[in-house]
Protein backbone atom coordinates (compact mmCIF):
# COMPACT_ATOMS: atom_id res chain seq x y z
CA UNK A 1 0.00 0.00 0.00
CA UNK A 2 2.47 2.43 0.76
CA UNK A 3 0.38 4.33 2.59
CA UNK A 4 1.14 5.97 6.08
CA UNK A 5 -0.45 4.42 9.22
CA UNK A 6 -2.73 7.91 9.67
CA UNK A 7 -3.87 7.61 5.86
CA UNK A 8 -5.31 4.50 6.44
CA UNK A 9 -7.00 5.07 9.91
CA UNK A 10 -8.72 7.87 7.98
CA UNK A 11 -10.32 5.19 5.18
CA UNK A 12 -13.21 3.93 7.48
CA UNK A 13 -14.29 7.81 8.41
CA UNK A 14 -14.70 7.99 4.56
CA UNK A 15 -16.31 4.73 4.74
CA UNK A 16 -18.59 5.39 7.11
CA UNK A 17 -19.63 8.70 5.52
CA UNK A 18 -20.34 6.76 2.40
CA UNK A 19 -22.77 4.93 4.25
CA UNK A 20 -24.55 7.27 5.81
CA UNK A 21 -24.53 9.46 2.98
CA UNK A 22 -28.35 10.37 2.07
CA UNK A 23 -28.28 11.82 -1.29
CA UNK A 24 -29.36 10.28 -4.66
CA UNK A 25 -26.17 10.98 -6.86
CA UNK A 26 -24.17 8.42 -7.93
CA UNK A 27 -20.89 10.42 -7.41
CA UNK A 28 -19.22 11.91 -4.55
CA UNK A 29 -16.41 14.44 -4.22
CA UNK A 30 -13.54 14.79 -2.31
CA UNK A 31 -13.90 18.71 -1.93
CA UNK A 32 -17.45 17.11 -0.16
CA UNK A 33 -16.10 14.78 1.84
CA UNK A 34 -13.70 16.87 3.19
CA UNK A 35 -16.06 19.37 3.99
CA UNK A 36 -18.04 17.20 5.50
CA UNK A 37 -16.10 15.83 7.87
CA UNK A 38 -13.83 18.59 8.50
CA UNK A 39 -10.35 17.55 7.16
CA UNK A 40 -8.46 19.45 4.50
CA UNK A 41 -9.02 19.06 0.91
CA UNK A 42 -5.32 18.05 0.10
CA UNK A 43 -5.08 15.64 2.23
CA UNK A 44 -8.68 13.44 1.46
CA UNK A 45 -7.50 13.80 -2.50
CA UNK A 46 -4.17 12.50 -1.64
CA UNK A 47 -5.71 9.83 -0.20
CA UNK A 48 -8.38 9.18 -2.36
CA UNK A 49 -6.04 8.95 -5.06
CA UNK A 50 -3.86 6.40 -3.86
CA UNK A 51 -6.30 3.43 -3.24
CA UNK A 52 -9.29 4.76 -6.07
CA UNK A 53 -7.45 6.89 -8.82
CA UNK A 54 -8.50 10.57 -9.22
CA UNK A 55 -12.30 10.70 -10.27
CA UNK A 56 -13.91 12.05 -12.93
CA UNK A 57 -13.43 15.34 -13.52
CA UNK A 58 -15.69 17.78 -12.20
CA UNK A 59 -17.93 14.39 -10.89
CA UNK A 60 -15.87 12.89 -8.39
CA UNK A 61 -15.78 9.46 -7.18
CA UNK A 62 -18.31 7.00 -8.27
CA UNK A 63 -19.48 6.01 -4.54
CA UNK A 64 -20.29 2.29 -5.25
CA UNK A 65 -16.54 2.40 -6.73
CA UNK A 66 -15.09 4.18 -4.06
CA UNK A 67 -17.11 2.13 -1.56
CA UNK A 68 -15.22 -1.26 -3.10
CA UNK A 69 -12.04 0.32 -3.07
CA UNK A 70 -12.42 1.78 0.58
CA UNK A 71 -13.34 -2.18 1.57
CA UNK A 72 -10.28 -3.60 -0.65
CA UNK A 73 -7.92 -1.18 1.21
CA UNK A 74 -8.91 -1.76 4.72
CA UNK A 75 -8.85 -5.44 4.06
CA UNK A 76 -5.41 -6.05 3.51
CA UNK A 77 -3.84 -9.06 2.20
CA UNK A 78 -3.92 -10.88 5.51
CA UNK A 79 -6.67 -12.03 7.85
CA UNK A 80 -6.53 -10.98 11.22
CA UNK A 81 -7.75 -12.89 13.65
CA UNK A 82 -10.15 -11.62 17.06
CA UNK A 83 -11.40 -13.49 20.31
CA UNK A 84 -14.21 -12.27 22.29
CA UNK A 85 -14.20 -12.42 26.14
CA UNK A 86 -17.63 -12.72 27.59
CA UNK A 87 -19.96 -15.14 25.84
CA UNK A 88 -23.28 -13.57 27.05
CA UNK A 89 -25.86 -11.91 24.78
CA UNK A 90 -23.91 -9.60 23.56
CA UNK A 91 -20.88 -11.88 22.71
CA UNK A 92 -22.87 -14.30 21.11
CA UNK A 93 -24.24 -11.49 18.90
CA UNK A 94 -20.34 -10.35 17.94
CA UNK A 95 -19.37 -13.79 16.86
CA UNK A 96 -22.20 -14.68 14.70
CA UNK A 97 -22.05 -10.96 13.34
CA UNK A 98 -22.42 -11.37 9.68
CA UNK A 99 -19.73 -8.84 7.64
CA UNK A 100 -16.59 -8.76 9.15
CA UNK A 101 -14.80 -11.18 6.63
CA UNK A 102 -15.37 -8.11 4.31
CA UNK A 103 -12.12 -6.51 5.84
CA UNK A 104 -10.25 -9.61 6.69
CA UNK A 105 -11.14 -10.15 10.15
CA UNK A 106 -12.24 -13.46 11.25
CA UNK A 107 -13.67 -13.35 15.29
CA UNK A 108 -12.64 -17.23 15.24
CA UNK A 109 -13.62 -18.04 19.08
CA UNK A 110 -15.34 -16.60 22.46
CA UNK A 111 -14.16 -17.64 25.86
CA UNK A 112 -16.56 -17.95 29.01
CA UNK A 113 -16.55 -19.26 32.35
CA UNK A 114 -19.35 -20.53 32.88
CA UNK A 115 -19.29 -23.95 31.81
CA UNK A 116 -23.04 -23.82 30.70
CA UNK A 117 -21.93 -21.27 27.87
CA UNK A 118 -19.59 -23.82 26.35
CA UNK A 119 -19.97 -25.14 23.22
CA UNK A 120 -20.99 -23.23 19.86
CA UNK A 121 -23.01 -20.43 18.79
CA UNK A 122 -25.79 -20.17 16.67
CA UNK A 123 -23.12 -20.40 13.62
CA UNK A 124 -21.05 -23.14 15.02
CA UNK A 125 -18.22 -20.85 16.05
CA UNK A 126 -16.53 -22.21 19.22
CA UNK A 127 -17.40 -21.59 22.77
CA UNK A 128 -14.68 -21.72 24.79
CA UNK A 129 -13.09 -22.30 28.60
CA UNK A 130 -11.38 -19.23 29.35
CA UNK A 131 -8.63 -21.50 30.48
CA UNK A 132 -8.13 -21.87 26.82
CA UNK A 133 -7.36 -18.52 26.09
CA UNK A 134 -3.61 -18.98 26.41
CA UNK A 135 -3.04 -21.69 24.07
CA UNK A 136 -5.63 -20.80 21.76
CA UNK A 137 -4.20 -17.41 21.23
CA UNK A 138 -0.93 -18.56 20.49
CA UNK A 139 -1.98 -21.33 18.24
CA UNK A 140 -3.74 -19.11 15.54
CA UNK A 141 -1.43 -15.68 16.24
CA UNK A 142 -4.47 -14.10 17.39
CA UNK A 143 -3.93 -9.89 17.30
CA UNK A 144 -7.48 -8.34 18.30
CA UNK A 145 -9.42 -9.13 21.74
CA UNK A 146 -13.02 -8.00 22.16
CA UNK A 147 -14.06 -7.79 25.66
CA UNK A 148 -17.96 -8.53 25.79
CA UNK A 149 -17.92 -9.03 30.04
CA UNK A 150 -19.60 -7.39 32.78
CA UNK A 151 -17.47 -4.23 33.58
CA UNK A 152 -16.35 -5.76 37.05
CA UNK A 153 -14.50 -8.13 35.02
CA UNK A 154 -13.43 -5.96 32.15
CA UNK A 155 -9.65 -4.97 33.48
CA UNK A 156 -8.89 -8.59 34.55
CA UNK A 157 -10.02 -9.95 30.79
CA UNK A 158 -7.58 -7.17 29.33
CA UNK A 159 -4.68 -8.06 30.73
CA UNK A 160 -5.03 -11.88 30.21
CA UNK A 161 -5.23 -10.92 26.36
CA UNK A 162 -2.36 -8.55 26.47
CA UNK A 163 -0.14 -11.23 28.43
CA UNK A 164 -1.58 -13.77 25.34
CA UNK A 165 -0.02 -11.34 22.44
CA UNK A 166 -3.12 -9.99 21.79
CA UNK A 167 -2.53 -5.89 20.77
CA UNK A 168 -5.38 -4.37 20.22
CA UNK A 169 -8.50 -4.25 22.28
CA UNK A 170 -12.17 -3.48 21.55
CA UNK A 171 -13.69 -2.69 24.52
CA UNK A 172 -17.50 -3.00 25.08
CA UNK A 173 -17.90 -3.12 28.68
CA UNK A 174 -18.56 0.46 30.25
CA UNK A 175 -15.71 1.05 32.00
CA UNK A 176 -12.24 2.72 30.96
CA UNK A 177 -9.26 0.69 30.74
CA UNK A 178 -5.83 0.99 31.95
CA UNK A 179 -3.72 -0.10 29.01
CA UNK A 180 0.03 0.29 28.47
CA UNK A 181 1.22 2.36 25.85
CA UNK A 182 1.57 1.06 22.19
CA UNK A 183 -1.65 -1.09 23.00
CA UNK A 184 -4.64 -0.11 20.49
CA UNK A 185 -7.80 0.24 21.87
CA UNK A 186 -11.31 1.36 20.65
CA UNK A 187 -14.01 1.31 23.58
CA UNK A 188 -17.69 0.99 21.48
CA UNK A 189 -20.34 2.73 23.41
CA UNK A 190 -23.99 1.39 21.81
CA UNK A 191 -25.90 4.02 24.78
CA UNK A 192 -23.51 6.80 23.30
CA UNK A 193 -24.58 5.95 19.23
CA UNK A 194 -28.29 5.68 20.59
CA UNK A 195 -27.75 9.16 22.58
CA UNK A 196 -26.68 10.75 19.15
CA UNK A 197 -29.45 9.40 17.17
CA UNK A 198 -31.90 11.11 20.30
CA UNK A 199 -30.34 13.89 19.73
CA UNK A 200 -31.79 14.33 15.74
CA UNK A 201 -35.24 13.86 16.93
CA UNK A 202 -35.25 16.98 19.52
CA UNK A 203 -36.51 19.88 17.99
CA UNK A 204 -34.65 23.59 17.98
CA UNK A 205 -35.41 25.60 21.03
CA UNK B 1 -31.41 24.17 27.10
CA UNK B 2 -31.84 26.56 24.25
CA UNK B 3 -29.30 24.61 22.24
CA UNK B 4 -29.43 24.19 18.32
CA UNK B 5 -29.59 21.14 17.42
CA UNK B 6 -26.15 21.19 15.41
CA UNK B 7 -24.80 21.92 19.06
CA UNK B 8 -26.64 19.21 20.58
CA UNK B 9 -25.25 16.65 17.82
CA UNK B 10 -21.94 17.25 18.83
CA UNK B 11 -22.02 16.78 22.70
CA UNK B 12 -22.01 12.60 21.61
CA UNK B 13 -18.21 13.61 20.03
CA UNK B 14 -17.00 15.22 22.79
CA UNK B 15 -18.21 12.28 25.55
CA UNK B 16 -16.90 9.63 22.84
CA UNK B 17 -13.90 11.79 22.92
CA UNK B 18 -13.77 11.35 26.71
CA UNK B 19 -14.28 8.34 26.94
CA UNK B 20 -11.34 7.31 24.38
CA UNK B 21 -8.72 9.82 26.04
CA UNK B 22 -5.88 7.69 27.23
CA UNK B 23 -3.78 10.45 29.07
CA UNK B 24 -3.97 10.28 33.06
CA UNK B 25 -4.44 14.05 33.64
CA UNK B 26 -8.17 14.71 35.31
CA UNK B 27 -8.46 17.85 33.03
CA UNK B 28 -9.20 18.74 29.62
CA UNK B 29 -8.88 21.85 27.51
CA UNK B 30 -11.53 23.34 25.16
CA UNK B 31 -8.49 24.08 22.94
CA UNK B 32 -7.29 20.47 23.00
CA UNK B 33 -10.68 19.20 22.40
CA UNK B 34 -11.53 21.49 19.02
CA UNK B 35 -7.81 20.48 17.88
CA UNK B 36 -8.57 16.41 18.35
CA UNK B 37 -11.67 16.81 16.86
CA UNK B 38 -10.98 19.00 13.53
CA UNK B 39 -13.73 21.48 15.01
CA UNK B 40 -13.08 25.26 15.51
CA UNK B 41 -12.28 26.30 19.41
CA UNK B 42 -14.86 29.01 19.19
CA UNK B 43 -17.48 26.72 19.03
CA UNK B 44 -15.88 24.54 21.12
CA UNK B 45 -15.95 26.78 23.82
CA UNK B 46 -19.63 27.69 23.17
CA UNK B 47 -20.69 24.52 23.40
CA UNK B 48 -18.98 23.07 26.43
CA UNK B 49 -19.65 26.53 28.23
CA UNK B 50 -23.41 25.86 27.82
CA UNK B 51 -23.52 23.12 29.20
CA UNK B 52 -20.33 22.96 32.16
CA UNK B 53 -19.80 26.22 32.51
CA UNK B 54 -16.00 27.93 31.65
CA UNK B 55 -13.57 25.21 33.38
CA UNK B 56 -10.70 26.68 35.09
CA UNK B 57 -8.46 29.11 33.84
CA UNK B 58 -5.05 27.20 32.35
CA UNK B 59 -5.91 23.70 33.51
CA UNK B 60 -9.58 23.39 31.35
CA UNK B 61 -12.12 20.99 32.23
CA UNK B 62 -12.42 18.49 34.98
CA UNK B 63 -12.52 15.07 33.25
CA UNK B 64 -15.14 13.75 35.40
CA UNK B 65 -17.48 17.17 35.37
CA UNK B 66 -17.65 17.56 31.83
CA UNK B 67 -18.51 13.54 31.30
CA UNK B 68 -21.43 13.76 33.76
CA UNK B 69 -22.39 17.24 32.48
CA UNK B 70 -22.43 16.25 28.76
CA UNK B 71 -24.18 13.05 30.08
CA UNK B 72 -27.27 15.32 31.17
CA UNK B 73 -27.23 17.22 28.47
CA UNK B 74 -27.87 14.20 25.92
CA UNK B 75 -30.19 13.09 28.66
CA UNK B 76 -32.50 15.67 28.74
CA UNK B 77 -36.09 15.79 30.59
CA UNK B 78 -37.62 13.04 29.52
CA UNK B 79 -37.21 9.54 28.74
CA UNK B 80 -37.63 8.51 24.64
CA UNK B 81 -39.01 5.01 24.10
CA UNK B 82 -37.29 2.81 21.33
CA UNK B 83 -38.54 -0.48 20.12
CA UNK B 84 -36.13 -3.07 18.01
CA UNK B 85 -37.29 -5.38 15.20
CA UNK B 86 -35.78 -8.46 15.36
CA UNK B 87 -35.22 -10.82 18.50
CA UNK B 88 -32.44 -12.54 17.02
CA UNK B 89 -28.92 -12.55 19.15
CA UNK B 90 -28.01 -9.21 18.15
CA UNK B 91 -31.20 -7.67 18.64
CA UNK B 92 -31.44 -9.83 22.38
CA UNK B 93 -28.01 -8.20 23.23
CA UNK B 94 -29.33 -4.68 22.63
CA UNK B 95 -32.42 -5.52 24.68
CA UNK B 96 -30.72 -6.02 27.52
CA UNK B 97 -27.74 -3.99 27.12
CA UNK B 98 -27.35 -1.97 30.14
CA UNK B 99 -26.41 1.83 29.49
CA UNK B 100 -29.32 3.11 28.16
CA UNK B 101 -30.67 4.79 30.17
CA UNK B 102 -28.33 7.08 31.85
CA UNK B 103 -29.32 8.94 28.57
CA UNK B 104 -32.82 8.99 29.35
CA UNK B 105 -33.26 5.97 26.65
CA UNK B 106 -35.39 3.02 27.64
CA UNK B 107 -35.69 -0.08 24.87
CA UNK B 108 -38.94 -0.96 25.34
CA UNK B 109 -39.95 -4.30 23.81
CA UNK B 110 -38.21 -6.37 20.42
CA UNK B 111 -40.71 -7.24 17.99
CA UNK B 112 -40.44 -10.56 15.67
CA UNK B 113 -42.37 -12.50 13.38
CA UNK B 114 -40.94 -16.05 14.78
CA UNK B 115 -43.25 -17.48 17.23
CA UNK B 116 -39.76 -19.34 19.05
CA UNK B 117 -38.07 -16.14 19.91
CA UNK B 118 -41.43 -14.57 22.20
CA UNK B 119 -41.68 -14.64 25.22
CA UNK B 120 -39.38 -12.34 27.42
CA UNK B 121 -35.58 -12.11 27.10
CA UNK B 122 -33.12 -12.74 29.49
CA UNK B 123 -33.26 -9.34 31.69
CA UNK B 124 -37.01 -9.70 31.38
CA UNK B 125 -38.17 -7.79 28.34
CA UNK B 126 -40.83 -8.50 26.60
CA UNK B 127 -40.81 -9.72 22.69
CA UNK B 128 -43.99 -9.74 21.17
CA UNK B 129 -45.29 -10.63 17.86
CA UNK B 130 -44.68 -9.06 15.37
CA UNK B 131 -48.01 -7.47 14.34
CA UNK B 132 -48.31 -5.90 17.85
CA UNK B 133 -45.90 -3.32 16.50
CA UNK B 134 -48.37 -0.91 15.26
CA UNK B 135 -50.88 -1.12 18.76
CA UNK B 136 -47.32 -0.85 20.97
CA UNK B 137 -46.12 1.92 19.21
CA UNK B 138 -48.94 4.10 19.59
CA UNK B 139 -49.69 3.28 22.57
CA UNK B 140 -46.31 4.02 24.16
CA UNK B 141 -45.18 6.97 22.00
CA UNK B 142 -42.74 5.25 20.41
CA UNK B 143 -39.83 7.26 18.71
CA UNK B 144 -37.23 5.38 17.74
CA UNK B 145 -36.77 2.09 15.75
CA UNK B 146 -33.87 -0.12 16.11
CA UNK B 147 -33.71 -2.51 12.52
CA UNK B 148 -31.42 -5.58 13.91
CA UNK B 149 -33.44 -8.18 11.10
CA UNK B 150 -31.71 -9.74 8.00
CA UNK B 151 -30.53 -7.29 5.00
CA UNK B 152 -33.67 -8.39 3.05
CA UNK B 153 -36.15 -7.67 5.65
CA UNK B 154 -34.83 -4.01 6.92
CA UNK B 155 -36.96 -2.09 4.23
CA UNK B 156 -39.76 -3.47 4.80
CA UNK B 157 -39.18 -3.38 8.55
CA UNK B 158 -38.33 0.21 8.57
CA UNK B 159 -41.67 1.74 6.54
CA UNK B 160 -43.73 -0.22 8.84
CA UNK B 161 -42.06 1.52 11.92
CA UNK B 162 -41.87 5.14 9.67
CA UNK B 163 -45.80 4.38 9.42
CA UNK B 164 -46.29 3.92 12.98
CA UNK B 165 -45.18 6.68 14.35
CA UNK B 166 -41.31 6.51 14.51
CA UNK B 167 -38.94 9.37 13.00
CA UNK B 168 -35.84 7.85 13.76
CA UNK B 169 -34.00 4.50 12.80
CA UNK B 170 -31.00 2.53 13.85
CA UNK B 171 -30.18 0.57 10.97
CA UNK B 172 -28.00 -2.34 12.19
CA UNK B 173 -28.47 -4.49 9.02
CA UNK B 174 -25.93 -4.31 6.39
CA UNK B 175 -27.65 -2.23 3.92
CA UNK B 176 -28.97 1.07 3.10
CA UNK B 177 -32.21 2.18 3.43
CA UNK B 178 -35.18 4.25 1.49
CA UNK B 179 -35.93 7.01 3.70
CA UNK B 180 -37.95 9.76 3.71
CA UNK B 181 -36.80 13.46 3.76
CA UNK B 182 -36.97 14.59 7.93
CA UNK B 183 -36.49 10.76 9.41
CA UNK B 184 -33.08 10.79 11.20
CA UNK B 185 -31.43 7.76 10.67
CA UNK B 186 -28.15 6.02 11.82
CA UNK B 187 -26.04 3.00 9.99
CA UNK B 188 -24.16 1.26 12.77
CA UNK B 189 -21.57 -0.55 11.03
CA UNK B 190 -19.45 -3.12 13.49
CA UNK B 191 -17.55 -4.46 11.20
CA UNK B 192 -16.50 -1.00 10.05
CA UNK B 193 -14.95 -0.52 13.89
CA UNK B 194 -13.31 -3.75 14.01
CA UNK B 195 -11.85 -2.57 10.76
CA UNK B 196 -11.07 1.05 12.28
CA UNK B 197 -8.94 -1.18 15.26
CA UNK B 198 -7.20 -2.92 12.57
CA UNK B 199 -5.88 -0.42 10.99
CA UNK B 200 -4.09 0.66 14.15
CA UNK B 201 -2.31 -3.22 14.25
CA UNK B 202 -0.86 -2.44 10.59
CA UNK B 203 2.74 -1.13 10.57
CA UNK B 204 3.93 1.37 8.44
CA UNK B 205 5.24 -0.04 5.16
Amino acid sequence: MGMSRAALGRLPLYLDYLHNLADASPYISAARIAQSLNLGEVQVRKDLSSISGKGRPKLGYLKAELTRDLTLALRGDAVSYAVIAGAGSLGRALLDYEGFSVFGLEIAAAFDSDPQRLGTSARGKPILPWTELSDYCRSKDVRIGIIAVPASAAQTVCEAMLANGIAAIWNFAPCTLDIPDGVAVKYENLALSLAHLKTLLRTTD
